[in-house]
């Protein structure tokens, strides 16, 4: 083979991979990383919300996105800042959707490790930072439940609204998108849950999400992401 | 001195016995002791409830109440069982004022050392019993606030809210009429506090009255007490 | 019947009552209630330190011993008041061995409701206060362990070194004999647990007693109770 | 200007930067910054354990070390991670000793925000990655004291006791030189605290460094990082 053909190869082997990253790159243009704790580690599971969305996403004939579950068991605002380099922004994905904070509330009571509220803030917002610096678009959830009663007796409520209080204010600060999972999750709860049960409706415990959590989730971010 | 004589001296040192002992119940015919922790303790400082309430009752020329305070700061239901000997029966009050409950949820986030809830409600009816074993008329309040704001994110409403609906059961079984401070309180709030201060509408900082407070509780109280 | 043989009955029915009180007296002249939490629960069943004092008994040929267990799990001292007219007293013992305090520490960081030191001494001498007034012989125990590691590591250590510390000095000042258990615990453990286990030497998981445990336990109680 | 005259000055320029560069290092090979907690904070005002080195240095005639204290109050391991680019990195020194701990423990129990031991490790362990990716040079140091009572009975001693053995064991496995202070402190307490005070000895509030123990720190940090 002469130096010619040898060329015409080279380019011909450049312009396919640089034309299949064009159909890669119009196929999965968006790349959304959900980065959270147990909640979001059980949702790539079969039924889990990142699933469903897989699902929905078929059904809707919508072939562009690519959704990848970052979600680790205990997690708390600061865990998800220590593995961001390895877990978000090696992966380079187009959207994070950061749902995180019902350890940080949670732990304070069962192991005395919760999360300061101005810490939590804190680490909060250098998450942001690092994604925006990056060009990734930034979605933030409010956490949901810790208990599903309806009058406003689960032991942590109060501290919750505090922590989801301080999300929305920082998804304002940043014009973030707000996908506030606190708010649908109590009024689904206000309508549905008339026996004051404390998990059973959206929850199988009162944190994780049964099927009708998973569907609930899932049909919230679908409507934040693809508009 | 014969024995004629002697009889009559007996009847009428009975008699004026008994008169006196009259005058006494009329005066006096009820002995209310208001039995609680360190917001009970202040409430018969000068401007505090138990003192409001005294005051009212001269205004309105009610002068069969004594109203005695018997609180002491960082007192949870366990004290008031362990002190109630001493400090309640020994003392013979028609009728308790029970007014308990911001330090078992309280301390268990600031000293790891709150009440557990099925132990609250033990040592609550045990009290109870133990009042109505000596005939004394209970009278239970529920907890007022730790924190004032109105947005639901005092930490610590969840459970406060618990432990006041262990407090309605408790009334409603055992017959008991309930002055529903929890419930006063957080009405009073959500009209005017529309700035979800945290303190300063009803209480110095959160838990201990200020004057509104205190004028509050004593017309609370004065209405359950003297119908 | 006449008069005369209706009193001869009567008489023959008293002396027999006094005589069997007297044999059943000489029978079990100590009636020993074991007055604690969920160890002591744990130590009427096959194998447990209560039933294993009863065989020592038996083998010793000592019959006038009655050992009853009276250990409810989760109790913490302020429990065993509550409950001491019910399960202490009404039962005549004459003397009662309190072994508490592992809960009183333990719940402070497992659920936020531990005992304040201050509060445990109180409820603490309010038992032994009312056991003496009814001439019942008290033995205090120091609390064992929570965490079996010899390396000063166990979470708890030094808040029940503090606890212990506070029964000490109660059983000195009420001259009530002491099973200083949390001596005989951390001793055996510093010869017998070079690997710095924190469970399986004297424990199941670090509170509740193995059969070495049991064994060690029944020893060092025998040696208090039967001298 | 010529050519040649304009290389001559360049070059002249560029000699005379290298040279106060070597001047500079020869002054001040070694920049220590100082990096932890309140304890720290507190190290460099006057009499503070980091003051108290400079005057060493003076005092013996050493003038190529920088000492910067580093210090925030609050600090937990995860605080330092998270401003470790900021307050340590882009100030580049030679020497970083990391001091932490004491919030890590503590914050357990009075605000129920500590750390669990598995973050603590996993955290210490990414700071010092982050340093000797850096060329730098690491120092740890066990936290002191929470309270100096003799008698084993600090309420936190048993978690300070493990976690002051994670960072030995976190030294020990990056090769990193360790100062001891927990074992330092506690063998000075043994000697010198034979009264058993829980504060007075070599520090303010049985946390905080008096005299004595800015002393006692400063000799042994000096011992660490001038030999």
């Amino acid at each position: 083979m002469n130096i010619t053909s040898k060329l015409v190869w080279v380019f011909l082997f450049v312009a396919v991979v640089i034309l299949m990253s064009f159909l890669r790159d119009r196929n999965k243009s968006n790349k959304v990383i959900f980065f959270g704790d147990s909640i979001t580690q059980m949702g790539v599971n079969p039924g889990g919300y990142i699933s469903l969305m897989k699902e929905i996403l078929v059904q809707q004939n919508i072939t562009n996105y690519d959704l990848v579950g970052a979600g680790i068991g205990g997690n708390k605002v600061y865990d998800l800042y220590l593995r961001m380099d390895d877990d978000v922004l090696s992966k380079n994905p187009t959207t994070v959707v950061i749902w995180i904070g019902v350890n940080d509330v949670w732990h304070k009571k069962s192991y005395g490790t919760g999360t300061d509220a101005d810490k939590f803030e804190r680490f909060y917002n250098a998450i942001i930072k690092k994604l925006k610096n990056n060009n990734i678009k930034v979605l933030l959830c409010t956490p949901a439940v810790i208990g599903e009663k309806t009058d406003y007796s689960n032991e942590l409520d109060g501290d919750l609204n505090k922590y989801a209080g301080i999300i929305r204010t920082i998804a304002s600060n940043n014009n973030c998108p707000l996908i506030d999972l606190r708010k649908v999750f109590t009024d689904y709860n206000l309508k549905n849950n008339k026996e004051n049960k404390s998990a059973g409706i959206l929850t199988t415990d009162g944190v994780h999400l049964n099927d009708a959590g998973n569907e609930l989730v899932a049909d919230e971010m679908i409507k934040a992401l693809v508009k």
